[in-house]
């Protein structure tokens, strides 16, 4: 496999990593239909946990089976799998080879009485599994950052160690930020930024409002039009060490899809590197799933 | 990627094994141009240490590069690449993603003064440069196979808890064998079999002769007609635990381009998996290399 | 390299350490225009995790590049450069050997909701990372001291056992503090004096007023003159284990050039080690930068 | 060295203690001038952090050099200086071998918003610093006693493990004790036992006063006549499992020197092991604390 | 206990080790009647390993017990006492704190096939019984040799780590050397050299003869006197790091007191720090063996 000149130079900006870690960023950039492009969908599957099984799965009952999302993943042609120690145990014997997976190793559930994430998986079980990559969220603001931080670098710190690769999901919540603050161009920057500072690879946020959080960050912000999510994106991507870093935007809950469509033609001319596109393909039929994914894919080549 | 049936029945063999194990060896099964086909074709670049490097490099100066030989392997669309971990080490980020590496762990030299290996390498190591098996030599028969097979099954045991595979080079010398011996059918599927029962995945062994070199073996053999190679290597996979473990076949010293062809040809025909070819590939010009390799390849395929 | 007289004799001071310690202060004491002076002019890059990137780069948008700091530094002749993970791994192959490097392992930021700062690195990334010493925050007198120091000592002694340094930086906040008591003299010395003791190889604080907070402390401060930044410069390196220990001045926030060159000479006449520098120099346009640290190191040469 | 009888017979005492925690109780009691004797005078010097820099050397200023206090402690011929890991770096080469030493691992300051101590060293320090034992404070009766006494039980258990010894200061405060109270004769035994309890070697309180703090202890201590100093020092050493442990008192604030000496005369009367006196002797000038420690010792000879 | 400028000396040279090491070989350097001089005799007991304990102990039958030994090192003044494990095990309670003991961490017996020692005892060993320093033999020249020196090494580290000092008895032995060559000057030379190399802080060898072994060292030791015993001692001294390490010299074989007497001055004369003496003491009544030893400390006190 000849690895492109676009992953070669993403690559290179993984300076200090080894060539484990590299490979696998590689086996993710050079995956699927659009590998070797820069570009990447993953396909998270993580509600369970964080949602409870019905309200994940019951609109699409066959999603109920682990297998069936690795399989939606590989018809997909995508770049991904993230899941849970379960759902990947379930199914990743079966598909040993045939998509590279991200092992969620922390996750919430909808009981958790603080805005924190349990360690639920470990830098062992995502070898032995064969994974990847492993993937794990963090709360920027939350009273519960301290510990979910020091969580968080001990296990990047273990996963580069034996060459896996590390994807932070960065969620600002809790503590003074406001239920808007959540989205706005400035938490969501200095989220993604926070992530990149504890060693992640890759990055997934959310995608930005135009809405300024921080009293103290209006100024930095102020004589620039932010009114375009392409030009947010941008100003994300900058902020992940000026774009040294791979950075994903997720969905959000499910929605329209032309709305999603939009969503990942600005991430794309926004310089983002892809989608973590979950309840919006596995909430859907496969078959419409499929076609959603599809046209994703194609946004991303530039054709359409 | 879509695993192919002939891979998924080779994976469903190793039941026991973490999916980290089974994506590692369908990494193998998957690469090149023999991918999905159940056949491999491995190059092996550890002659620098066995022969020392003017003896292996000196008849084909550019080979003194390791890059060479990555690029040697991606090039000719093999299977794997096998080294030593300096070979490996000097382009393994270079090459990250490219090719399934097998980091060869122990090693033997010129002028070694005993028929043993000294560990030279570790499963740590094979993790942080990220490759998909290590590799390591037994000799059935030693004086010094007591301490080998010791050495083997920790770092076997080693490398199965972290999802790597393992190849076991199983070379029958010394102690109470003739030299004829060594390459005795008897001897050769002993070996073979030795290695599958300390728990290797993949095996390599020599092309055995028609010789019987065990007294007390032949009766078992006798009766049966293995004047023919292709029988000669269905006994081989027989006796690797039924032909549920993966076996290739190695190429011995440089020959005539005919004679490897007449080889592949009959590893094919006895079912064997594939060949490991060093010194005829890499001690030619690489052009040269290259059209045997295409070659060799076809025949894997049916095609020749 | 001959190390200078002025460095042997610092060196001497650190009579527990082991060599591979000694080899890191000396690394960063030989380092730059101020190499083998005893002085030190550090450039710290951690104002993306305290006060988001916007806010650290937006003025000069160059620096959101983390080679852009490595540069700088380089280019001025400083004698480290410290920085979060994230920046580090950036850079940090690039600039090998360039100028010695401290990994800042812990970290706070604006949405904190207590006075702490959480561990976002480790002794082992330092060491993969080539830095000479770990950095890290303590904030004495604030609730969360205890839990902070435990952590710190063990950072410490994680650092010393394999032969790194260790910086610690001093900002006595919290507790029963009075906002204008953070920068008293008195509680300045008092907080560099607990960095040595808890095993610091350089102390770093901010520069203190003459104010003094702590009613018990006054009488001790009686008699003598601290109306001198110089004066009270001199009392925090006596408060260094009488000057057994380096200590090292925050500029605090971006200034003007007059103010910053005013406080490096009082630093130099009062005998401290040197000075850090962020804001006040990476925000300001390169050009400019240099050209402040230019002077600073003059100051520091005692030419101007 | 010929162990004396009265060292053998307190030796013999620490009859589940391995061989090498016994040895450095050995030391400390063979050690200085009282060497021997089975009394010992200690010098603490913790009170920089207790108190901070300038409110515990200003009064005497070469005191702000660790190695001031080595020095004093050795020509004073005393049985063992105690200090926290940064006094202790500063000097251990320099007199290794001339004093025993005690690290002290945990320690607050003037800041602290709770009753509690920060652990600040390990015994793994102690090991490479030379020190005969770790040193360690505990308050009973506070809030945080338990946190406490846990972080205590594991020090002390790695500490005997590794041959060490275990000087625990206990200080009443807090909880419901009054200010009176934390002085008084039974709550001052009370935590001398609970010290023995955990495991101390070495006892570390201070003088108790006549006064007799809780309600349920009142009757236990009727009908006996606590006025006079030594009576009371009598009553702890019961409590320190019937003598069979080490019990030195403190000194408490510096006080005049006549004060000192009765108080060491009411030790030695009543069975105590000896003092620890830090600020009575290290923030007087040099001469005239090598004068104050010769009679103090002359007194534990029994000499005046 | 006031270090002499002899002892601090030599202090000084143990320059990359911890004050841990540092201090536990000044207590062997300041113990006994040779305390401070710079000069040691230690009395080892580790010959009912080697030869079996009615070889051993029959001809002077007091010394079965391990009480014995203690004593005879403790009333004649010596600086240290080494044994294996259980004769330390059973006497090291009763004696300690009397004298510096060195726990001999492997042992040969007479039974041995191979000219190799076992690892019978470990650091976490010398340090529950108060041990000063390890001590440990290796084989140069022996078809062992590498086995013995990997494991002397760990040892060594980890006894370093712990802040307790290693003593090296080098003799060689097997492989090619004559049984001449054993106590030839090149080789006795040779074999200190390579326990200094492998991070010995004491080393112990036999007084070499004026033999040269090796044909390819005549040369270098061509043209100079090699006829006194003292230019033989004052060789191996300069070959023990040019002095920077101590080495003191084994007495051999039980002979007549006047050839000890003679040894003793040839080492003290030469330079050596000092003699190990087994055989020689324990193997004669007591008041023989103690009178033996006053007139070999008189020697090293140069009073003889």
């Amino acid at each position: 496999m000849k690895i492109t000149k676009a992953v070669r130079r993403i690559l290179d900006q993984y300076e200090s990593d080894n060539p484990g870690t590299k490979a696998n960023l590689a086996r993710m950039l050079m995956a699927g239909r659009l590998g070797g492009s820069g570009r990447m969908v993953i396909l998270p599957v993580d509600q369970g946990f964080e949602h409870g099984p019905a309200r994940s799965f019951a609109v699409n009952p066959p999603a109920y089976d682990p297998h069936y999302h690795f399989q939606l993943a590989v018809d997909a042609g995508l770049s991904a799998y993230a899941a849970p120690l379960g759902m990947l145990e379930a199914g990743a014997a079966s598909f040993a080879g045939a998509i590279p997976t991200i092992l969620k190793v922390n996750s919430s559930n909808s009981w958790a009485t603080a805005k924190d994430q349990a360690v639920t998986a470990g830098v062992e079980d995502a070898l032995r599994l064969g994974c990847s990559a492993i993937g794990l969220t963090i709360y920027p603001g939350s009273e519960s950052y301290d510990g979910m931080v020091e969580e968080a670098r001990e296990l990047i710190a273990q996963a580069k160690s034996v060459g896996l690769a590390a994807v932070v999901w960065s969620y600002p919540r809790g503590g003074a930020l406001s239920k808007e603050g959540e989205l706005a161009l400035d938490v969501c920057a200095y989220a993604a930024h926070m992530a990149c500072l504890i060693g992640a690879h890759v990055v997934k946020v959310k995608l930005p409002t135009d809405h300024i959080e921080q009293t103290d960050a209006k100024k930095a912000y102020a004589g620039s039009d932010w009114s375009t999510q392409a030009s947010r994106v941008a100003h994300v991507v900058k902020s992940c060490l000026a774009g040294r870093r791979l950075v994903v935007f997720s969905g959000g809950a499910a929605k329209g899809a032309e709305a999603v469509f939009e969503d990942a033609r600005a991430i794309r001319d926004g310089g983002g590197n892809g989608s973590i596109i979950g309840r919006n393909s596995f909430q859907r039929p496969r078959e419409e799933a499929l076609a959603l994914l599809e046209r994703i894919v194609r946004i991303y080549q530039g054709r359409e």
